[in-house]
């Protein structure tokens, strides 16, 4: 199971991209996000409301203490950063742990120092300035090496059939 | 050569995903960016000075009239939409044609109806409601199968090495 940690959230500036971390986390095969920072009840209630309709498992919480999610966390523990290490040379033997829990850490601008030393890997997805919901996207896609693009979504109220053109919405 | 289409862009909303759909274009092996919906000098202009130090082949540009751009590109023309194929299915299909350039168009939170039918292909990453820069992130790396994340960015005036712990810059 991939739990996701989403650092220093900041209120208005943050929202519509921790939205998309968050729903990001989910679609492509994370089960659980944690939001840190400053407390966000729009965020949280959102996600859950989309969470509920469209189906899977998936929690969504706020966790002021990042230091005592990372610190309790049972597992691996993998902080997505420009800086680290390339993503193609370190995820078969972060994959190769399946029985094992993970928990992937995306910052938002700054970065608290402490991090890069509280994990088990730092892994760059293109050491390059970019975004941490392309790094997210990535990072999860050779984790679960494209089977995530199928992934079931069970007990969803609304499903969509993919289409040439238009939508083509399938409610339950 | 792969351009990529932000449709809608709103001042002050958009401005923080626009730049992230942006610099994730360019560190994952798209050479152009053309932004439409409302003009954004700042975003144009801080775009290109992250390229310009970070170093490679990449313009950003502004149009007005996303129409125009469409009906005038030459080659082939992606939608990325939630709506759409599985890329996993019709990604070898678009790879196949090497030679022709391509236009990958991504949504802000409304798309206009006809852009489904101006395009060759559309496409979705995962039929679920994610991200933009996720999907322009997991398409790009599957049309470029992964080989964007060894891209050469030359010129640049700022490099990073890749660093088990910490930051390993390398300025020129």
């Amino acid at each position: 199971m991939i739990t996701v940690l989403r650092l220093g959230h900041r209120h208005y500036r943050d929202q519509r991209l921790t939205t998309h971390v968050a729903l990001t986390a989910r679609a492509l095969g994370a089960e659980k996000v944690i939001l840190s920072g400053e407390k966000d009840d729009k965020i949280l209630e959102s996600v859950s409301d989309i969470a509920s309709r469209w189906g899977g498992k998936f929690d969504i919480d706020y966790e002021k203490n990042y230091k005592k999610v990372i610190d309790n966390f049972k597992g691996k523990k993998v902080h997505l950063t420009m800086y680290g290490m390339p993503v193609q040379d370190k995820i078969s033997e972060i994959r190769k742990e399946k029985d094992t829990d993970l928990l992937v850490i995306v910052g938002s601008e700054k970065v608290p120092g402490d991090i890069y030393h509280a994990v088990d890997y730092n892994i760059s997805v293109a050491n390059q300035p970019h975004s941490e919901v392309a790094a997210l996207a990535i990072f999860l896609h050779e984790y679960f090496m494209g089977k995530e693009l199928s992934k079931d979504f069970s007990g969803a109220k609304i499903t969509l059939k993919p289409s040439e053109r238009g939508k083509d919405f399938v409610s339950k």
